[in-house]
This record gives structure tokens, C-alpha cells and sequence, in this order.
């Protein structure tokens, strides 16, 4: 059984990327994509690499009548920040009425009014909208992402963040803690638009900070980890600009409260303790450190505890890769690929853990994700169409 | 039904590619890989890009028992130069007659014995061997190819330059005309040993030619293009090193012979046009050619003349596009893909045709089309496995 | 003795590297820079680098009056294309009057009307200006730059390829041969105005021609090879986009007419061989030539010949460096520097002759130039304000 | 009155810096060059960039009785780690007698015996000798520096961290706080010698961490923000290998003691609170800074207090640049510069600090601080020789 799927927002990079992993998926049957900018175009001459494999123009999709003539199951929304929060009032009732379900990938439905308005700077999406959309973090919430009828595809740095801090968070490792996240992106992450932050004279042999301090994915990273530790959680979260096309590398620090340990017990992805909003708190691996030794001083090594703690609670997570004590990950080992890499580290000198992870920002971290999304809510295999080996060198 | 494959010299860039597209080939079981460095060592410890995804250790490449203990249909070999040569001519015969097929990637059968030492600096294969390989274009002898048993899979550079070429050759343009090729290719193709030649300080934000008038790859562009023009060809080919890691983009240049103009007709890929070796010689394009107006002077527009030559070469080739005239290939665009993307521009002011190829240097340029070959010799669709969308951006 | 200097196009690529080279430069007092943009900022806020080294604001280049407050000496232009056309027949003979004299960067004032706008695709500046302007590659025409009061600075390209062929259009072997040039840039040629053909995601890792056919410094390059060889130039000249920031190499293919051979004689930049336009042309290497044998039999090595030949034409040029035979320049052996590097090779098995020359645009091509045409101006030694050691790696 | 200098180690990366900015350093005769490599070659051979620029050859630097012979006042020693340790017990001695006085870039002088051999895992320098060095932090020990006989000269990520972290060390800061630095650096850090893991096709478009709790900077740190605290440190130093040739980003993350602010008070740079060992320590900032409120509740904004913090700190210091709060250090505007770019970040939401700082490895981080140390020690002007504008772009 095949699906009749449509991307609006294909010009951009998160929707070329749809598109490219889309038109070679074997369950799906691409009948429309639409553009904000260059419609009226065909598909080939924005994105010359589908010259020859995707056959479609781009449709307008800025006009709301085209969702009158989608004969489509699933749509997934490319579009830049805010023109979802603008367009689905409008089209998302009646199409759901039709059993249309909608993957968006912006940040416009992944947080409440006050948070969203405060960091992204413009007004919030419909607050029943927001509150119907589910979090398609696919290892954490894939219960009801199976059933969601519109899905908030996560951020492309909360992506990687929280694959590397959910385990710690569901052990109860953040709470009382410090949570510090040095994360450096590629420049397709800052989307398609010509701009002089991302020319190549400009970026090429650079590395610089930006958005200290008020980058619009903190809340969200916050957010979450607060429904897995079962508390408010605040993260110092710093951005910075990589040289690469794709790819982020996430540095993530963290100091636990006193006489925390790993478990590798009870907590799991997509268990009891990653609740998502709507549900009532908890945290059973929180609970279930209460009253331990020391990291440094549990028997055993504490990296080798850490490890099992993570390779429990990824177990049977085909797109998570635990690496074993000693080993770090690379961008350029997960780039074209939908996996996200993680290492992990214990510095007995200083008492802090750090948490490595490596996706790539646009399969990952955005259209690798919400194809797994959609392979989840459809009833596939969570890997349908997404075997793809990174590519490397 | 499916084909048991061995890849040798998988510890380099062309055999790791080779790893990453017969992993997810769906005809293929992968049943051995071996190094000749690194022997012992987990492939996934060798290219951590596979981990998960390739379980095999690396076998010792250079223990001639290997192939004693070898239960594969299809050997690759991806060996640095030379080693192919030494090793052949012990392990080959005992292994066809068990009714194995070879795949060689490296240069030591492609040319004749003193062509090969002249230019290659080292003595050559046994002469049997290098008579009875077929060289492994595959737009071009898939004829030959499906039933060979021994593949004599061309050069990166030759591959891109023959392809944008052949079409001219089988006209006749290239006959008593001029041909001078500028070739630039990314780092990879130098193979993934330690060298300050390939240093990432010596090569980025750089540009530079290398083996001016001694590249190796000559005297291969020269031989094809002499089997397909029906005579002796001389070219200069002046090879350069872009800083990025995958693709060749070959700029050829080419003045045909007074009178000479082109004609949509009889020459095809794989057509009678293009014979390999051991077969009598000729060139029907360039017979007809004969006689005929110069280019700029032909009815129409040279441009669209050219273009509908090169459409018709290439109806039917999978992984050839020839691109509309005005439009122009760029690396990017093909890069992790098995195409070769061609544009054309004749010049009005000077009567210069410059062709323009791209190619991936690791997939078309070498373990692309040895894949390609494979599923020319056992028969499959020449696109199994090879199903690849270009990774862009 | 020092002069007052203004820097107007100062927010761009060429003008901010005026502004850097100036900074330093040991007789130069810099009294104002303009921008066609961000008037009214600090240098320093549109420049970083600059940050506590200059600390002028940008005035607005728009405005006209802004020349009657201007107490300069010397006037740098380094606007856009089409501007300076604009500006100057209003501006620059009031200023001449006042004993201004201006170097314009931009190409307005390098070609003849006919020929700049069948390229430039706009109208012409005055003719009378153009006629006026001295073409200021600094090798070739220092004499006739000491004395002028309006310099058209070279185009990058032309920069170099002009510096590759000039010796062998002196000597007389392209009259009447074949030029073929395959010329590689950097990205900040583009200037710094953000564009989706520049961004990082678009070129790096990309490598791909553009123009083809239709670059605009192609009847520069023509033009000034005809006053070199004495007659009308044809040149195929293609340029492609690498991705680095700085740096040009061309590599320029040359087939001399039969019977031609270098002789390192008469022909000298800057001597008789190299009038500008305006007075009588002639060749007198090319005369000398006649009669002589051909290159590969002439008594000694054809390549060292070859190099004779750029050494005598070269002596006493600072910024030259012709590398010895078996040697080639590389981008990032000039990089941040005013050097051109110049390589060789004669292809004895073609009959083609190989010039490799390497610039860094900005520098040599641009801004670099453009000072040394100051210093021949005002009477300084050629290379004062420009002892920059390339930077490498 | 100029000085003799020779450079050992010539044919590494931090030695052809050293060359290219001695070649055109105004007081210096550069009398020799030598290598540990390549000896006998011509400097230009071994670094083409200095064809034309340099005409010495280089002399084996691993014969001893080159130091018989070196007509030098000063000595730049960079060669590889251990190198300098094993030969400067033999060598120096006799040399200081003659008045020579000796630059070491290396790590062989910097740490007492335990803490080297721990991180270094090799046997020490003579610890007579290590002592004898001080430690060559231009900005902070000018003092020391200028009289010394034996420098050390600092390793490029302390440069960068100490630097960033000085003020905060001496004003009371980092002491009974936490402290994460999370630094990023150019390839060329890991020198000239071919490696896999500095490869071009491994490095590019990739980022990843590296030595990770291992890192021999790590101990360097330590002691001297040890020295300024007034008490020892501990940091958690995390380094990543960016795919860029120059430049280092350190992102270092301070969380200070409770009740601690900011004071622009006594604490600067090579004043009383900046003791190098064998001194006693104190910390008068510190000591300042008791019984002030919190940082957040001081009057005034606290980004405002800690950017007058950094001026003072940092006043009369030509190469560090203080940015005001809300601008951030890019490693592209410090480029081929001597130059250290300071921003200041603090965050009200978590209680943190954020120090960026940007330096240019090889310049800053090598070369030109040793070069800043023999203006400091012949009693020249700070800057001379070294008024390099950054490149940029």
C-alpha cells in the first residue's frame, strides 16, 4: 500500500530534501510539491541534482485553494518560520476533515504562545493547534506520533541535543544539575535564502558564535527535558556557525547533582519516562537514582556505566548508534544518513559528564525525521526508505 | 536470485564505496573484505560511517590463500597500482575456472604492456590478462561487458573525458581536429593514504595542476578515443586538484576538422560506433560526417545540432543527462550518484566545441560503475542498487 | 612625502582590501572611504577585521558632493559595475582640475563603447573618459601609468591571464595560432552582495563553469593581446567557480602557429613590444620570430627555452615569479600577496604550450594593482605598502 | 641596531611562520633556518610561498654542532614535541654563555616534571632548565619576558583560553566556580606532517572532538589560571578539530562562585595579580571582589560591568581587541594577524559567562607571540614587525 504525499515548501533545503528522500522511498507516490519562492518552476530547475529523477513543477504555495486540489494523505510543511502558524487555521480543519495529515517541520507549532512569542519574536500559531500537535521526536514519543494527525517536527539542534540529553534526563541526571550545550551547525541549516551570513567568502575557513543567548531552539531543548525529568529545566545552550553544508555537532555538559549514578535500569526511549505534555510527569529513572553513590565512586567503571545506561535506553532504535567508551562521533560519519551518533564521556578530574551527538541537520534533523514520522504514522517500518549509508569521505 | 561478492582493497576510498553501495544492493550478499592495510581490524573501525551497517572484519588482501578459501560469484579489486598486476596472474586462472568474475579498479589492465610501463613507471600485467579484460565503460561495451569475465573498470578521469567525447569520436569530430582537455578533480581520488600532497592545510582554499603531461590516465583517453575515431588520437590532458573531496568536472575542448558538423544519426553508446579492442575498427559517424557543411553554417542551430547528437548517443543510458543547451553541469549535482552529467557550448567566435562532464570520481568514476558492471554481467538491470539521488546541498 | 588617498566602493570586497593594504601602507594618509551601501557606518562595523585599525565611517559614494569636500590626492573607485561610468563624467574633471587623479577597479573604463556594451549589456562611459583612462596592468604599461590621471585598473582575470600570454604575444606565437583559456576563480571575485550563487552551501564542495561564452573580461583579454601580437586576437576564454575565497589560476593553452620558437630577446614588459592603444602597434618579437624552426627541434630544450623567454620578459618585475621548468604555481603560494606566479610546460607530443598563472583576485587582481599603480603614480617605489609575504598555509 | 635570528624547525608549520614574518620584520637578519627535515633543501623549495622571499637553505637542525656555529642573538626553537627537551640540555648552556637567548614553541618547558610526563607521556625536560623558562604569555608576564634568557612559549589553545579567562582568574572569578572550555581548531594546529586524520577528504566537511579528556593543553591551563587565581584550577578542556587551515575558537564557560561580580578595579593585565611561578601568589582582584553582591543584581548590567572588567584588563594591550557586549570574535577577522578577539556574554537565565575568544593559531597561537617575546626581550616596540591586518575575506 502506497501513500499519495505533497511538499509544500520543496524550494528550501529541508524541502529539496524531502523531495530527494521521498522520490526514491517505496511506499510513496509524490503528487504535488509547492514552493514559496520560484513557483511555476519545474522541480529540476531548482534543484538540479532531480534533474531527470522528480518531474513536478512547483505549485503556489501560498494560494489556500491548493489544498482544495490536493488529492494527498500526507502533507509535509517546509515553509520559513511563521507561514505555518499563518496558513493552517485555515486549511488544516477542513483537510483533516478529508484525513489529510500534516508533518510541519518549522518551529511554529513546537511551543506554547508566551515561549514561542518571547523567542521567535512574532505572533503564536492557533493555541488548539499548538496543543494538538504532537512532538515527533520519532525514538521519544513514537506512541503518539503513530496516531498524531499533525505532527511538530523537532528543530534540527534540539534533534541532536536531546537524542544526546534524554537518557541522563529520564536517569535523573539534569535535574539539580548544570546543563551546559556547546552546538555547532552547518550552513544548510540556516535555509536557502541568499544572504551575506552564509556566503561562502564569508563562512569559508570561519567559526564564529551567533544568537548568543537568544537562540529560538532553547525553550524547545528546555521544554522537553523538562517533560523527561519531570521538572522546569534550564540550559545554557550556545550556537555556532561550522564550515560544512550539513551536520551538527552537539557538545553537551553536564555536571549531575550530587550522589547521582547511572542505571542502566528502567528508563528507555520511548517508555514510561518520556512523557510527552498532556500526560502526567514523571520520572522513574530520577526516582530510581535517588540514594546512589557517587559516579566516580560506583563500583565499575562510570564510562562503561554511562554506556550501558545509553545503549539500554536506545535498544531497538535502528537510527540511534551508542559508540563504546573511547570513541567519539563525526558529522561526516552520519552526513546523508538519518542516524544520529553519540559518545559519552566521564571526566573523573572534574566530575562532569559530556555528551557527544552528530546528526545531519537536514535527514535527521529535519526530513530524514519527518519521514520517519510519516513511516510511523502510515504503520511502516520505521526505516522505510531511509537506508541510507552516510557518505563518506 | 542473489550474487555472493568480495571486495579486495576495502580499507581505501574506491573499496569503502564499494562496502557502502553493495551493502544496500539488494542482489547482493556481501561475503568478504580485505585490506591491504589494516587486515584484522572490524570494516566499521576502518570507516566508522559503517557502523551498524557493515558486520565483516578485514581479511589480509595480501595472502594469496585468500582466494583459495573465496566462495564469492564477483571479486572486486580495488588495490593500489600495481598490486593487481602482481596478483592476478596467480589467483585469476584457478579462480575462472571455479567460475569466478573479476572487477578490477585499478589501472593495470587497461592498457598495453608498453603503453602501461611508459607511463606507469612499473612493469605491466601479464599481457594474456590484460588482452582478455574488458574495459569497463560502461555506457559504452556493455555488450562485451555482460558476458566478460575479467573487467578492466576505467579510470576516474578517463570516464568522465570519454564519456564527454565518445559522441564527438563516433562523428568524427575528433579526427584531424584538435583536443585539448582541462580536468579538475576532488582530493579522493588520490586514494586514502597519509600525504602532505592531500593535506587538508596544503589543499584547502587552494588550487593547483599536478603530473603536467604525464598523468597516466593520457594514454586510456587516447586509446578509447582512438578505437572510437577509427585512428590514432593524441589529446592534452593537463589534470588539476580541486579542494573537495568528491567529483571531477572535465572541460573538453575540442576543434573539429574543417567541414565537420554534426549529425544526430547512426552513432549510439554501445552502438557499432564503438568498438573495443579485438574487434576491426571504424567509425561509421565519422564516415558519414563526410562531405558535410561546417558547423556554423548547418541549418539550424549548432547548439541544438549538438544537442541532438549527444540525445541521441545517450537515448536510453540510465545514468547519462545531457543537459539542454544554456545549461551547465557542476559537481554537486551528481555528487554520491552514479550519473554523468554533460553540457555542451559551441562557440560561434572561435569554432571551438567545449564539452562539459561531471561525475562523482568515487561512484561513476570507480566503484559506481563497477557496480554497474556487475549488474551487466550477472544479468541484472543495470540501475540494481544503484538507485542513488544525487546529495545536494 | 606622503598623499591623501580615499577609498570610494569601500564596503565591497576590492574596496575593503584597498582600505587593508592603505591602512599600512607607510606613505599614504587615508582621508575618507564611501560606500554605495551601509553609509553612514563605521569601517570597522562593515569590516571586523578592521576593528580598531581603521576608524573612518563609511560616507555616502552617492552623492556628488561628496568630491567637493574631498582633499585627496589620489581617488580610488571600487564600485559596482556601471557606476563609475556614471559618476565620473560629472566628478572627474573638476577634480582633474584640482590635480585629483583616480584609479577605477571597475570595468567602465577598459573597453571601447561598442565592445563594452555588445558585453556589458549597458551603456558606455563617456568615450572621451575611456580614451582618457591608461590601462593599468602595471607590468606592461608602467610608463604610461606614471603620468596618468585616470588608470582603468585590469580585470582579475585578465590580470592574469594577460601576465600568462604576454611574453608569447610579444614573441609572436599566437598570431595566427590558438588560444584556448580555462580560467578558475575564487568566490569573492563575485563581490560581496549576498546571492544564492555564492552562498556556502551552493559552492563548497562544488566546482562548476559559468558565463560560458559570455564572460565579460573576454574582449579585455582580446583587446589587449592585439596591441601585444600587432593584430585582431581571438581567445576562448571560460571561467568556472572554485571553491575557495581568494585565487585565480588560469591555466592558457597555446598553439603556435608553425614554425614558431621563443626567443628570449628583444621582448620585455613595459618595453617595446607592450604599446597601449594610441600608439602605433607592433611586435617585434614576433617579427624576430620569423623564419625560425620549430619549437621542438630548435638546438637546446624547448621548456627551457620557454622559460628564457619569460625570465628576459620578467627581469626587474617584482611581483613576477616564473617558476623553472617541472615547477607550477598554486592559488595558495600567492595567496594574500600582489605575486603573480608563472608556470610552464611545453607538451612535446601535442605541440601545445602550457602558461599556468596564479594570482590572489583581490590582491594582484584587484586592490593589490590598483596600489601599485598608486606607487608608479606618485613617483614611489613600485613595491612600497606591498611587501605581503603570501600566507600559507 | 637589528638582531641575528635563526629559526629550528623551519620546515614545519609554526616555522615557516616564524620565517615568513622574520623575512620582513625591519630588525631582523635572519641568519639561518634549519630543519628536522628536508635539511639541505632551499626554504622556497620546502614552502614555495617564500620563492623569491628567502633564499636560505635549511640546515639539519639535528646536528648539534650547528650550534657552534650560529652567529645568533636569538633562537627560535619549533620543533617537534621532545625534541627541544632532549636537545637543550646539551646545547644551551654553552650557547647562553655566548649571549644567546632561546624561543621554544614547543610544550617541552611549559609543565614541571610530573604533570608533563603524565600528558605527555615522555620523559621531561631537565627541570633546571624548565624552571629557568618563563612561560611567554606576551600580555601577561611582559615583565618576566623581557629580561629572559629562555622563554616557553605558550601552546595555541592557552593562548586562546588564558587569555579569555585571565581577567575573570584575577577578579575572583573562576576560583570555588566551575569552568568548561570548549575549543575549536584550524588543521594546521596539528603541523606539517602527513596523517590521516589531518587528510583533506577526512577533515573537510567534518567536525568532531578529539583527545577528549586527554588533551596535553589541559595541565598548561591549569597552572597559570592556577597562578592568577591565586589557588589551584581545574578545567574541563574539550577540543574539536574544525575544518579550517588557521584558527582557534574557544567558547569557555564560567559559572562564578556565589556573590560574585564584576569590578573594573585593580586587576590588569601584567600587573600585580598576574604572578608567573617562583613569585608569590596572590590574587588582589580576587580579594577585591569579596562581599560584593551578585553578579545579576549589581547596579548596572552586568554584560556592561564584565566588557569595563576586559578593557581594563586589558588596556595598552595593541593585540587584544575587547568587544562590546552583543558583538562576538570570528577566527576569520583575526586571520594572518597577531590579533585575539575577546566577546562577553552573560547570561541572565542560568547564572553562566561566556567567554569567546578568536586567535590565529599559527600567529597568536605560535609564531607571532614568539615574535611579540623577542620585541619584548630586545626592547623593541611590541608591535614591530608585526602590523598585520587580518585577511579577510
Amino acid at each position: 500500500m502506497t501513500a499519495r504525499v505533497a511538499v509544500l515548501g520543496a524550494s528550501g533545503y529541508a524541502g529539496g530534501e524531502l523531495v530527494r528522500l521521498l522520490a526514491r522511498h517505496p511506499r510513496v507516490e509524490l503528487v504535488a510539491v509547492a514552493g514559496s519562492s520560484r513557483a511555476g518552476e519545474p522541480m529540476a530547475a531548482v534543484f538540479p541534482h532531480l534533474r531527470g529523477l522528480v518531474s513536478l513543477d512547483l505549485a503556489d504555495a501560498a494560494r489556500p485553494d491548493l489544498w482544495d486540489r490536493l488529492e494527498a494523505d500526507f502533507v509535509f510543511l517546509a515553509l520559513p518560520s511563521g507561514q505555518a502558524a499563518a496558513l493552517l487555521p485555515q486549511v488544516f480543519p477542513p483537510a483533516r476533515e478529508r484525513g489529510v495529515r500534516v508533518i510541519d517541520l518549522s518551529g511554529d507549532l513546537r511551543l506554547p504562545r508566551q515561549s514561542y512569542e518571547a523567542w521567535y519574536g512574532r505572533p503564536a500559531a492557533d493555541p488548539a493547534l499548538q496543543a494538538e500537535a504532537v512532538y515527533g521526536l520519532s525514538e521519544l514519543f513514537s506512541d503518539r506520533i503513530r496516531t498524531a494527525r499533525l505532527v511538530a517536527n523537532p528543530g534540527c539542534y534540539p534533534t541532536a541535543i536531546l537524542l544526546a540529553l534524554a537518557p541522563l534526563a529520564v536517569a535523573g541526571a539534569l535535574a539539580g544539575g548544570q546543563v551546559v550545550v556547546d552546538a555547532k551547525s552547518g550552513v544548510s541549516g540556516a535555509g536557502r535564502s541568499a544572504s551575506l551570513a552564509t556566503a561562502f567568502a564569508e563562512v569559508n575557513e570561519n567559526f564564529a558564535p551567533y544568537k548568543v543567548g537568544r537562540h529560538q531552539h532553547t525553550p524547545e531543548v528546555e521544554q522537553v527535558l523538562g517533560w523527561l525529568a519531570g521538572r522546569d529545566m534550564t540550559v545554557l545552550l550556545t550556537t555556532h556557525l561550522l564550515p560544512v553544508t550539513r551536520g551538527i555537532l552537539a557538545t553537551c555538559y553536564v555536571r549531575p547533582p550530587a550522589g547521582w549514578q547511572p542505571r542502566s535500569g528502567p528508563g528507555r526511549a520511548g517508555g514510561q519516562g518520556t512523557r510527552p505534555p498532556g500526560q502526567e510527569r514523571g520520572c522513574p529513572g530520577g526516582e530510581a537514582a535517588a540514594g546512589q553513590e557517587p559516579l566516580a565512586e560506583a563500583a565499575g567503571d562510570p564510562g562503561e556505566a554511562l554506556y550501558g545506561l545509553y545503549r539500554s535506553f536506545y535498544a531497538g532504535k535502528p537510527f540511534v548508534r551508542v559508540l563504546p567508551p573511547g570513541q567519539v562521533p563525526a558529522i561526516k560519519h552520519v552526513q546523508g544518513s538519518n542516524l544520529c551518533d553519540i559518545g559519552l564521556h566521564y571526566d573523573p578530574r572534574t566530575g562532569w559528564i559530556t555528551v557527544f551527538a552528530a546528526i545531519d541537520n537536514l535527514v535527521k534533523g529535519a526530513a530524514g525525521q519527518a519521514v520517519q514520522n510519516l513511516n510511523l504514522m502510515a504503520g511502516w517500518d520505521e526505516t522505510t526508505g531511509l537506508d541510507l549509508v552516510p557518505l563518506f569521505p
